[in-house]
């Protein structure tokens, strides 16, 4: 049997010129980038996420394996349900983790509540809304969409009209809408959907920990957040919670959701989150898990409250240094501003691309264009986590000054 | 505004005590495991995975971040690539990997492959082919199931007739059956099923690195692994490749699949399988990459072959040794059985849990009992990547004579 390694765009290379099961050579025949040492540049990541990660958690994630059923592993599943149940505020026994990054979150949430013909109602003001009523209408929910230009965000009487209009039996709304910078208020939300009948559910991926948020007393039915962003692990497990309300709404399906792998019942069952023994589901990603856990931890020992204080100082400094330089702010009303991610405007006579790439290859830092509604038209600048400091402010300062000294008059 | 952390069950016990969004100091008022120094104790995994991983992929996945953009990560998306055309022996350009595990990369076959009302036959000799008629059924499939007992194989007859009855449009089969410890003969298949107008989907989670598999030579249309099996990295992502046969059935698909974090269309993208500019899909799971990188890495310098060798090798030590011990193997044949995953019977006048436990609280060596059909059948012992040395198959076979002799006369 002859073994082959294709490159990528060329000719076929034999690996192996041995036929048989007979001890082979391949690295000699190798000539892949595969087969060089890895390399990995030291980036200030300062974009709307990844976070770089604390020292702890990255040595928490590079430790060895545990199984996935082992009790230790369980008890830091257990830690890890009690640091989302604080970072959540709530005391839902439907809390986890899921084997993914925020948008698996963002799947897991609107399979498991939403069935075949079921109406849901997404306020869209960004590329997030955009993407739950994609992710809805490939489970055949019947999506509607409430609209606003990037940049704003939906008042009460928005989601009063709305839910009278469209009699949805659930509201998907993003907390933290990264691609404009835009923080959606949540008070009195929950009630209004309760009062139609309608469950809410609230996507903090970029939020979380950075800005006030109280499932509980908020009456969010369904909450989740991403690894990556505040709690400043790697990407690959995502925190989500279901209230009593969203449960029964998942114990009334009368199909199974489309996915094995996030099937609430199950993932509950292996989380303990039920009265029976807890089961195999499926390989847990243990080194994320370990990850996640020190991320939760370091954000109970700070307090949430000092998270929260921190990232707003921290923005408003930087909002402070941006307006100094001439930029302008995206997100005109200060209290409507996400604290973890900041838009401006591309300032006139620049191309944003070369601003983003001068600021990586001169100063080693990341900063971000927009994203879907939001391309062309803003920088994004992430403080979350780790990165949210006063040295980090500084610094993306003293390199946008830089830029706008270097990049002015670009040819694009 | 009074902020709480829940215990786990138990009266809510108040967080911080101040109102208002003051600066707390949360860490006085939390009594939770969270807060103690995180501990992962050794064991050397031989079990039926995850595998302990080496310290070269540990160090890989506790490298500081990089943005799932950033042109570094690219590339090392790309030598993932290179490594798993190598491991599976293909020159499919619809290679890469995904953001979960390996139960993961099992749903995204099959939710983009099959549309609802579409036949597929599941070949079921243990947990994996039940896994996969579940999940087909979630996604609106016509589900056929063709049945052998725990620890049989399919024979090119029974597939035939399989084929012949039900015309299904995809055929899934287990290369390796982890819960049984049984190998699947590939040869001749996928040549039977495009006799039949049928694809050929795969799942060798258990077996990738640790048996001959030839995806583009024995004709398979679909192909996944899993990383914390041979390829010893930690769970959280997973190598999967489609056949342009594949391919072109999901170009004619009349409905988007039912999840956008496992689009193969978007994806495909996003790891540059396709002639358009890579676009963001999701943000990927980074340290699961470069430890999967690292993985498929080790394994193209010690090359297939070896690789093969080395675990036929091992697994023929560890039977000849069970053998002698007193143990019966549970697959007869020996061109059967699984060189990554040896299963024996429970030994009369034992009870598995005792074994397994003792292993583990006296030797602090993971061994399994049985999984789905064959709970409470087998104890699975695996030797795998890492894992797979003479060392190793000495250890695990001292420490069950050590077993025997200590647990003999079960009180269950």
């Amino acid at each position: 049997m002859a073994l082959c390694v294709p490159p990528h765009h060329g000719p076929p290379a034999p690996l192996l010129p041995t036929a048989g099961h007979g001890v082979g050579a391949a690295s000699r025949h190798l000539h892949l980038g595969l087969l060089r040492p890895l390399a990995v540049p030291q980036r200030l990541l300062l974009g709307p996420g990844p976070s770089n990660v604390p020292p702890r958690i990255l040595a928490a994630g590079g430790r060895q394996l545990l199984g996935h059923m082992h009790p230790e592993m369980l008890q830091v599943m257990d830690e890890i349900k009690a640091g989302i149940q604080y970072a959540f505020q709530t005391r839902n026994r439907l809390t986890l983790a899921v084997s993914g990054t925020g948008h698996c979150a963002m799947e897991a949430a609107l399979l498991n509540l939403l069935e075949r013909g079921d109406t849901v109602l997404v306020a869209v003001n960004g590329i997030w809304g955009q993407r739950a009523a994609d992710i809805a209408g490939r489970l055949g929910a019947d999506v509607r969409e409430l609209q606003k230009p990037p940049g704003e965000y939906f008042s009460l009487r928005d989601i009063q009209e709305g839910l009278a209009r469209h009699k949805p039996s659930v509201l998907f709304i993003t907390h933290g809408e990264s691609s404009t910078g835009v923080l959606q208020p949540l008070q009195g939300l929950g009630e209004l959907c309760h009062r139609h009948g309608c469950l809410l559910l609230v996507d903090a991926v970029a939020s979380l920990g950075g800005a006030p948020i109280l499932m509980d007393q908020q009456e969010i039915d369904v909450l989740y957040s991403g690894s990556q962003k505040v709690l400043s692990a790697p990407p690959g497990s995502a925190p989500i919670s279901f209230s009593e309300r969203a449960r029964e709404k998942m114990l009334r399906r009368k199909t199974k959701p489309p996915s094995f792998y996030l099937d609430m019942g199950w993932l509950a069952n292996y989380w303990g989150c039920d009265d029976k023994p807890r089961m195999y589901h499926h390989t847990a990603p243990i080194n994320s898990f370990l990850s996640l856990r020190e991320g939760l931890a370091m954000l109970a020992e700070l307090g949430l409250e000092s998270s929260w204080e921190r990232h707003r100082a921290n923005c408003t400094l930087l909002c402070q240094g941006l307006r100094e330089l001439g930029l302008e702010l995206f997100v005109k009303e200060e209290a409507a501003r996400l604290p973890t991610i900041t838009t401006v405007r591309v300032p006139e006579g620049y191309a944003w691309q070369e601003i983003t790439a001068f600021l990586m290859n001169e100063h080693g830092l990341e900063i971000a264009g927009g994203l879907g509604p939001s391309v062309g038209k803003v920088l994004r600048i992430g403080l979350m986590g780790y990165n949210s400091t006063k040295d980090n402010v500084d610094r993306v300062l003293g390199a946008l000054r830089d830029a706008l000294q270097r990049c002015r008059r670009s040819r694009l």
